[in-house]
Order: C-alpha cells, then sequence, then structure tokens
C-alpha cells in the first residue's frame, strides 16, 4: 500500500505491486473454478508508444509552460480513473479521449492560473487527485473541447498540525499514505482508509464524500472537514475553521460531493484522532443472511459504535477468506485510544449470538486484531486482482448502493435477481457476492461484486449491460445509485432521476454563478448546456 | 413544559405557566442580588386591543379565505420570535412590522396556493413554526412589501413510523412535545430536546439547523434528517429516503439551515432512538476554569460520547444551582437503550479526576439522572423568568459560538472583555456567565447569558450596543456568529461578513432559481434585492 513506485499507467497503483508469479496463479486458479468455461488467456497493456494518441490541441503560454506535460504516459495515464471499464479499455488501447495536457501546480496561485488561462481559450479543466475514480469523473468524455487535466499531486503537504484541537490544515493533493505519514509524527491520524487510500488524495475524498474504511460513525469525510478552500473560477472560497455552526446552509455541504465542477478545492482543516491504543474483535458466523442482517442491525443500533461491522454474505465469506458459511460473517472490531473496549465488544457479540451468531474457536480473537488485519490485507490487494483478471477477460467490478433497513430485503432480491438475470443473459453465468461496508442506524450500505467469464473485445459491453440491469433494479427499489463511489459522469442516467429537481435547479445555477465559461469537469452532475453561460 | 394552554402574544410559552407568586418574588430577589440599584418595577403588556394594529393591506382569495385570520391576536402573536428585544419591543406595544394575514393551511397543496397567491400579488411569505425565533427570524421586517405569515401548525401529525429503520415520517409543523407523544407510542424517540422544545416545530429545527439539548454527536437535527419534503415557489424538492449517500453534494444540506428562504418545509422523514433504560451522571467541580475547560475537551476527545456533557463557569453555576466553585461544574451524563453505561461514566469521571476535577459527595448519583433533571428544570424555566425579569426593566438575554478549543481562551477573554466594557458603559454593570451548550472534538459551543439593570424604555438599544460589542468580538476571534439561534435579520451584519463570497453568490442564483418572484422570507441570510429576479 505504498505510495511509491512507478504508477501504472493503465491499471491499479504501481507496476512493482502487480500480482504475479503465486499470487497470479492462484487468482487465475479461482477465476477457473468461479468459470470453469472461461478461456483465461493473458492480455497483457498495449506499451504508451504504441497507443497513437492526438496531438495536444492546445500549448500553454509561456507563464505555464512548465507546469504543463504533454508527456504521452502522462496524458494516458491521466485519461481514465481506475474502473474496471477503465482499465479494460486501456489494455484494449482504446483511449478515445485524452487531455491535452497535464498541468501540476505547485501552489494555489498557479491553480487560479490555469483556471484563468481554460477559460480565455475555452478549454475544460478536470481537477484530478489521485486518478482513482470509478465513474469516469477524471475523463475528459465531453464536447470536443481541449482538456486540461490538474493533477494537484505536487500540493501534498500537511500545513499545520494544531494538537489541542486535533486538526490539521493540509493540501488536497496528498494520498493517503504521505497523509498519514505526516500526521503520525504528531500522534494523529485522519483514520480515513477507503479501498483506494494507497493512491486516491484528501481532495479527491472531499469532492466525492468518499466513505472510510471504517463501518460505522466517523466514515464519511464530510464529518471530518472543519473548514475548506475552494478555487473557483469566480474567487477563493473559505470557509471557517468552526467545529459546528448553525449560520446558514453550510457552506463546506455545497463542495463536498461537488466532483470538481464548482471549483478546485486546494486546502482542508480536517479532524483528527489519537491513534488507537486498545482494540478488540470477532467475526461471527450465522445460519442464515435475514439472520446475520438483523445481528448487523442490532448491533448498528445498539449504540455500540463499533470501528468495524462489516456483513459479507457466504459467497463474499469464501471469496475472502476461504471460510464455508450457511448465512455470512459479521467482522467485527472496537478501537480506542482512551479506554479498554472489551465491554462493548462482548456486548455486541451477545447481540449477534441472540441473532444465532456463533464464533468459531480459530477467529476468536478478544483483544487482538487478526481478522481485522486479514480482511484489510485482502481488501487492500482486490484492485490488483481484478486488473489480473481484467487481462484474463473477466469480468471483475463493483457496484454499491445504500437503503433503509425497511426496504433491504426488497431491494436485495431485486438486484440479485436482475444481476443473475444479466448475468446469464450476457456471460452465461457468473458469481455475485455481496458486504455491507458501512451500516448506519437505519440502514445499510450494501456493496456487490460481479465475476463473470467475458468475451475478449467484449467485456466493457458486457459490464454496462449488466450495470444497466442491477442501476436500475436499485433505484427502483429505493437505493441510492451511489453510497461512495461518486456520480461521475457514468453514473449520470440514474442520478438525474435521483436527486429532487428543484436541487438540480439549484446546482445548476450555483455552476452558472461559480463557474460562469463553464470550464470545470463538464459532463459530470449535470450536463455541460446547463452549465454553460 | 406543556404545549396545550393559552399561548403568551407578548412572551414566551403559555400565559398559565408565567412566573408568579413564590417563583416570581424568588427572580426578582435573585436580580437585585446581581443590581443591587436597579428600581425593579414590573411593566405589564399592553392588551392586544390598545395596540393600535394597522389595518390589512391584502385580503386573501375566497379560495384561501378560510385559512386566513387577521384577528388582532394573531398578528400581534406572529409579528415577533422571542428574544429579549422581541419581548420588550411587545411589552412596549412597540409592533412596527406586523402580518397582515395569519394563514394556517392543512395540507401541502394549500402551502403551495398560498406561495403562489403571494408570488401573484406581490406580498411576502414567511414560514412560520413555533415562532421561537430569537434572531428576527420571523418578523416581517422588510421593504413595504404585505406580508403573510405561513403557520404550520396544523400540520402536525406522524405519517408513518417505520420500526425497523427507526424512523419517522412527520409533518414540519408539529411542536416537540406532541411529537414525542406520538412517538412514544411506538417505544421510540427523537431525543431533540432544544431549550425551546415545547414552543418550537420540526420544521423550525430544520430550518434553522437547531441543535438539541444533548451536549454531544446526535444533537444537531441536520444529522438526524433522512429526507425531506420541501414546497419550493417552483415546485416540491422531495429527496429519498437514505442512511447516506455520496451522489453529489447533499440536497438536505441545501434546506437545512435555509430559514424558509428557499422553500416552505412541509414533511421530514427523521431517524429516532430507542428509548433511554441505563443512566449514569456526575456533576464535577473544579479549580479553576481552565482546567474545567481541559477536562471537557479531554472527555469530548475520549470518544466516551456523553449524553451530556455541559460545562458552567463559576457564574452560571451559582445562578443555577445555588452552589459556590472556585472554577464551574461539569454535568456529565452517559445514557442508553442497550446496555449499562457505568463503566464509560467511571472512564469519564477519571478524566476529570485527571484535570482536578472532584465530586462533592452530594451530587454524586450515579445510576440515577438527578443533576440532569434538576438542569433540565431550571433550564426549561429559563426563557419565563427571562419574561419576567425584562417586565422589570432588567437586561436578561444570551448570544452564543463555537470555536476550536486552541482558539477558545483568546476567544472567551475577548468576549467576557468586551461585554463586560459594554456592560459598564450601557448599565453600569452587570453580570456575564459562560456556560458550554455543546462541545465537540474539535472545540466548544460557549453560551454567554447577560444579566444586567436598565431603564426601562431603553433596554432594547442597550441590549443591541451589547450585542454588537460581543458579536464584534467573537468575529474577531474565529467564532460564528451563531452555533444554534441562526441569522435571521439580527445576525445578518456577521453573517454577512463570516460566509465565503462565493458561497454567498451560490445561495443568491440558488434563490433567485427557487424563489424567482423573491416571495419567501425577505431579508433573512441574503438581501431582497439579491434574492428578487
Amino acid at each position: 500500500m505504498s505510495g511509491t513506485g512507478t504508477r501504472s499507467w493503465w491499471g491499479w497503483g504501481t507496476t512493482e505491486d502487480a500480482v504475479e508469479g503465486d499470487e497470479l496463479d492462484a487468482v487465475v486458479e479461482r477465476a477457473r473454478e468461479l468459470a470453469p468455461h472461461a478461456t483465461l488467456v493473458d492480455h497483457p497493456p498495449p506499451a504508451v508508444a504504441d497507443l497513437d494518441l492526438p496531438e495536444p490541441r492546445v500549448a500553454p503560454p509561456a507563464s505555464l509552460a512548465k507546469l504543463c506535460s504533454t508527456d504521452p504516459e502522462d496524458r494516458a495515464g491521466h485519461a481514465h480513473g481506475k474502473s474496471f471499464r477503465d482499465v479494460v479499455r486501456n489494455l484494449h488501447g482504446d483511449l478515445r479521449h485524452v487531455p491535452d495536457l497535464v498541468a501540476r501546480p505547485n501552489t494555489e496561485p498557479e491553480v487560479t492560473d490555469l483556471l484563468d488561462w481554460c477559460a480565455a481559450t475555452g478549454c475544460a479543466a478536470i481537477p484530478y487527485g489521485g486518478g482513482s475514480s470509478v465513474v469516469g469523473g477524471v475523463e475528459p468524455r465531453f464536447d470536443g473541447r481541449p482538456a486540461v487535466t490538474i493533477d494537484l499531486g505536487c500540493m501534498d503537504q500537511v500545513l499545520e498540525t494544531e494538537r489541542t484541537s486535533r486538526t490539521a490544515r493540509i493540501q488536497a493533493g496528498v494520498l493517503g499514505p504521505a497523509l498519514e505519514d505526516q500526521l503520525r509524527r504528531h500522534g494523529l491520524s485522519l483514520r480515513h482508509f477507503p479501498q483506494s487510500f494507497a493512491f486516491s488524495s484528501l481532495g479527491g475524498w472531499l469532492a466525492t464524500r468518499a466513505g472510510g474504511h471504517y463501518a460505522t460513525r466517523l466514515t464519511h469525510i464530510d464529518d471530518m472537514t472543519e473548514a475548506l478552500r475552494v478555487v473557483t473560477p469566480v474567487g477563493v472560497s473559505e470557509s471557517r475553521r468552526l467545529p459546528g455552526s448553525g449560520a446558514g446552509p453550510s457552506p463546506d455541504r455545497l463542495f463536498l460531493g461537488s466532483e470538481g465542477i464548482l471549483g478546485i478545492i486546494t486546502e482542508a482543516w480536517v479532524r483528527l484522532q489519537d491513534r488507537p491504543r486498545w482494540r478488540a474483535g470477532t467475526s461471527m458466523h450465522f445460519e442464515t443472511f435475514d439472520d446475520a442482517v438483523d445481528a448487523t442491525r442490532a448491533v448498528v443500533q445498539s449504540g455500540l459504535d463499533p470501528a468495524n461491522c462489516r456483513l459479507l454474505d457466504p459467497a463474499e465469506t469464501f471469496l475472502n477468506t476461504g471460510r464455508s458459511t450457511a448465512g455470512g460473517m459479521l467482522v467485527l472490531g472496537f478501537e480506542s485510544a482512551d479506554h479498554p473496549v472489551d465491554t462493548y465488544h462482548r456486548r455486541a457479540v451477545e447481540l449477534c449470538r441472540d441473532h444465532g451468531g456463533t464464533v468459531p474457536d480459530e477467529v476468536a480473537t478478544e483483544g487482538a486484531e487478526r481478522p481485522e488485519a486479514a480482511w484489510r490485507s485482502a481488501f487492500l490487494r482486490m484492485p490488483y486482482r481484478r486488473d489480473a483478471l481484467a487481462r484474463h477477460a473477466m469480468i471483475v467490478e463493483t457496484f454499491e448502493t445504500a437503503c433503509t433497513w425497511d426496504r433491504f430485503p426488497a431491494l436485495h432480491q431485486a438486484i440479485t435477481g436482475a444481476a443473475r438475470r444479466a448475468l446469464r443473459d450476457v456471460t452465461g453465468g457468473g458469481v455475485l457476492t455481496c458486504r455491507f461496508t458501512h451500516v448506519y442506524p437505519d440502514g445499510p450500505a450494501p456493496y456487490y461484486s460481479v465475476y463473470a467469464p467475458g468475451r475478449w473485445g467484449s467485456t466493457v459491453a458486457q459490464w454496462d449491460e449488466i450495470k444497466t440491469a442491477v442501476s436500475e433494479a436499485l433505484l427502483a427499489h429505493g437505493g441510492t445509485i451511489t453510497h461512495h463511489h461518486a456520480v461521475g459522469r457514468d453514473h449520470r442516467p440514474w442520478y438525474d432521476r435521483q436527486r429532487p429537481d428543484p436541487f438540480a435547479s439549484a446546482l445548476t445555477a450555483t455552476k452558472r454563478t461559480l463557474d460562469p465559461a463553464g470550464v470545470l469537469n463538464p459532463g459530470v452532475l449535470i450536463t455541460p448546456s446547463e452549465g454553460s453561460a
């Protein structure tokens, strides 16, 4: 999970960490079990030199030239995010929409200068953090305008740390590991660990309302945001550092989730935590998935606030841990920097037992962190394994939602039905798994993974058909098109239907006001024509 | 704290609950101790018949006539909120801005019809819940337009209760007690208890981002909001019931805190809790206020999540409990519907002891709720006592803010300095007290009370001078002009300086889009001219 190494232009993370050797053999073997008829031929990525990228259509002025790159690997590496469809298109050398320039500002005035230049010349500007979007959020897929990707990667410093209030002022371009490294020396942590942690940025988390690894409470970056600095085309917006305020609608909540269409977040004051000293955790097994769901709900409604409360269905349990369970497994974890957590941990286990939960002897680890650590390791390797499987024409992708507990049974049934029908029609069959990545007192955030054998050359179209089927199902059953993957360009058809119309009008009016030339990230959240002056 | 009885047109709550007899004697006696030279002559309110209200300038169309009242007591009772300056102006019969009509819709279509009629005739519409604004939020103080106050009081039903997800769909006009009465039969509670609870409404809480009685975590109505229905002049905005979502900026967060300028909230799905069964609490005393502040910070940063964590400075402690402390008192309370809370309670007490806190024998009440109950009773009587003192020409008012812990010492010093100078200059002296109504890991929400002898006929101007001095001080030292009292019309000068300019532009653009005729609550949050088409 290091942020160093050679970034892969086509796939997840670094080339050094790609799946190889024994791990690759095991991953392919597992795929063969899931899809016995799959051919599983490896399709390596093309060389960047063979991509035949179009020439850049714009050249920066002399004053900005030193910030801008036209290096083909830079441009290819910034063309797509990191979804399955992004990776597969890269593997096919299908880069239809490539930024003309990749700009790397070092300071906020340089961000302003870049936006001003884009507005003056009719270029679009795409804010770019770690590039881990899985919804087409950083892809210059819009009208024929030239595109400048503004990569904040050089703005990666923790600028101030305030120990008394446990807050820090941090530049938006910092990636997860560098952020935590800089906080560690102060004994503090943001404790925001999305799966993309190693290759996603603070600014990206803020712009997409990211959800962290923790399953309850302090998981959304929204709640850890004390203040924001945002460069908009009409000026810098800076909110006050406040622990809470009732002065009008929250300015920060307008920019949180705005996905780069209203401005570029350059800095944030974030709320930190002391590093945990006490931990307890248990993995509970269940006889039925319904029991497991009820137990999970009981725990999250109890007010015990586990740091981790992650339910895996039987297929997900088997694929991730090799264990067979009739009803699935709930990974429970408690942690604290201040006090032992055994009392609350025991009560959570008791609540699970009330719903038929059992603790297999070998996974009972009160006081230790083994299941959490094991889960975390598999969790962080998943995107690399996904890439290896994508090369072998497997369709491997995820989708996620959230709904209230009362709606979950019907939503889950509709989604599994739609997915299985689509898998059968499109691929002849495949595997669908479900876990809850986050749970709230009023509902879970179910996260589904699809594994199916594809036809090389068609796996993007095959996936798109499956994705459409499940998106229709979840929208019809009260879900959200995204709990923590954002909207980008790919989720637009469903987001547009989910969003209240007056709010769409308000967002469009805001866009016109803050970005009158319609420079910023066209096509994301609202359509470019709506956002143009 | 009953919602029944005869509502006072000029002061807080019901006439039946006004301060009288022994309580009045005690309140006046306490005032005499605080202000030995005060004359303390009682000035009873005028009769409504003597108010000489202007004739209504508009008449509703026949279709809406049955919803509209021109009754003088209705109009007088809806002219002001319930701040000190509202009450005193009422006592003087100074009602310069009175609604022409008070409309009471029974249904959402009637709300729409009323807004349409206002837009067609050039009337302003003032959304009105419980009328407990202390910031001029419901007062028709603006350009010469006729004003229709839309009182949601008839829309007061819990429409659906969903036990599995612990949520309910509730009409916005319901006042606190009626809301809790309807939820109690399901074993559920919103547990949102602002001081105004008995005479404030769900819709008002939502529109002003109210803070509840609880000191940590689930105190802001924002966090209890699952979905909203809002009638805007361009249509109804309805968000999805979702436990969490990352689909764009939150639509609900735009309307939360919008104070009636973007639409009228008619319904909300809110997140409920089971009623608590376990409680523990202690009141800790401290040698210095600095120690008490440090202890409070330690507790709120510990993750123990007390339901109550309310620090009173020595003057506040004495006035509210009669106890003398050198450094103040911290009221700690824990509660749970699921499990005993003694372990965490003991740890919180230990953290306080680490900062020199002591437990006077007579207030140690582990397992009981005595300090919480005593505090709560005094807390709910405060507005009535304020009215009694206002009649006796005492200046009795509060102001509040929030800031980060690192900034609190300088902010507190600046505020107390500014307040004491203003009190000396304006009234010859008085008493200033401080408590923390809410605390967060990154900072407290300090709440100040002023008691000073005024000159009858000048107490509003005297208060305004004090308020200006302290508002300047808190804004200069990193505070917010309001933590949970909203902005209304009275906080505008400071809110306008606190709010980021690009956000002001966004809010104005949103207002123009959702309320093109500029009908809704002119002058609140943004100026009418900005909001007009």
